[in-house]
């Protein structure tokens, strides 16, 4: 077992106590439990504002991780997805005001009643390199975060870190990657796509359990320990490439902890950030 | 829209009408349905015995496009690693004496309580190496089912083509790989590790549909045709990779295709078989 990580590295994604608590509510409770780092849902954001909520999380202390999410660019018509391409401009515009560090991106599956994974991808490189101008002169790197191959067909059809990368390759400067290892941890591939990132490419570190059984797609996942992923080993990896940013907690759970009290759940984050990452 | 596949060339998975009916009932069904190919679970084939399967599945005219399955290999002591060789050579005379075209291997998970995934991966590895040469003797093709990454902590951890592909070429001749759309569709290497895989290697060719959405991890899986998945795509990078095989309908569906009649299952997949794939 290596060294427990930084104390001062952990970051609260909203998403993990979306259903108790407001964003305020989450910006004072990191700033009580000694979390450092957050990154907002825009759910979340929307109810503040994104220049209100900027003020609070400085006045705390706090710095932005990221901001979740943009993407989601597939779409069945050319409306469709010059809407989706707005979208994103104004996240760029929200990310930048709250000094995040990036604006993870969430690729979106098929178009529906659509079968074409190759043609929704296009619409994905496309989709980002429309946004990608405004991104670099608002300072704003864009963190492709591949999910779970689970979600390819609903949610994003980039599923691997390697395919997150040649995607970089191909938009050049401003693009990186945010790694979950809830998406990648299964991956072969996971130790050298890593490397190849490096890090100015690895800009958002995502960190939970997959649990065995795991009940739910979308909404079953552990806090760091509960489960089967190797987390130091991960977490070595992203060192050795040169990460030295945050350790954001994502858990999406509906049967676990997003029933319990808020209190517990950032206290939960902060031990196992320390025992089990 | 390329041309539909040969009628001759439909197999039936047994997994897919297992609720409610015995192996014998399977192999008269196929007969009465004109599906010329079957492929029995073992827990199906234990219900006749091999030899009584076999003559039963040759009165009919069917072919055994694959035992399904051997494999799980990982195991948290010497012992169980050596259980679990021992049952893949009994598999393997199975596989002999239905004169299958492969014995389907699934890969098997993390030992219990362990997170080692490269140490499980290298227990694959050995526990194939260790049945290989009885396979060999027996003619009977061992192949290596990679299986969708989302099962990759509790039932394979060989979870992409290019992985499986890696496994036999380090383990050589006598091993290929089954290629199940539920489990591949999603990766973006498809087309070329089915390129790669070449005829020779690839030993079989499952089919079914990914659901959207998909409401279980194990047992959601849709009738060609109902889901997402491209099968005439898929089906022509096979066919130019030089595979001429069988297809194989494997439906795990347990509420909806196993709670209906068996004759309607039947039906619907030759339907769908010449309609959609």
């Amino acid at each position: 077992m290596s060294n427990p990580p930084d104390p001062e590295l952990l970051s609260l994604n909203t998403a993990t106590v979306r259903d108790k608590w407001k964003l305020r509510q989450i910006i004072e409770g990191c700033s009580r439990h000694g979390i450092r780092g957050i990154s907002p849902w825009r759910d979340k954001l929307a109810e503040m504002g994104a220049k209100n909520a900027a003020r609070a999380i400085r006045d705390h202390g706090l710095t932005v991780t990221g901001l979740c999410r943009g993407g989601m660019f597939p779409a069945a018509d050319r409306n469709g997805r010059q809407a989706a391409i707005d979208d994103n401009l104004r996240a760029v515009d929200d990310a930048a005001v709250l000094e995040a560090r990036c604006l993870v991106l969430v690729a979106g599956g098929l178009p529906p009643g659509s079968k074409d994974l190759a043609g929704a991808r296009a619409m994905v490189r496309d989709g980002i390199g429309e946004v990608l101008d405004h991104a670099r002169s608002a300072g704003v790197p864009l963190a492709i975060e591949p999910l779970h191959p689970m979600y390819c067909a609903d949610r994003a059809c980039v599923n691997t870190l390697a395919q997150a990368l040649d995607l970089c390759d191909e938009l050049g400067e401003g693009v990186g990657v945010a790694v979950d290892v809830y998406h990648v941890w299964w991956d072969p591939q996971l130790s050298a796509q890593i490397e190849r990132a490096g890090d100015k490419r690895l800009l958002a570190f995502h960190i939970c359990d997959w649990l065995v059984p795991t009940t739910d797609l979308l909404t079953d996942r552990g806090m760091m320990g509960d489960g089967v992923i190797d987390l130091p080993l991960i977490r070595s990896w992203m060192e050795r490439a040169g990460y030295r940013g945050f350790h954001e907690v994502e858990i999406m759970s509906s049967r676990n902890w997003w029933r319990r009290d808020p209190e517990e759940v950032l206290a939960t984050c902060r031990v196992r950030y320390q025992t089990a990452c």
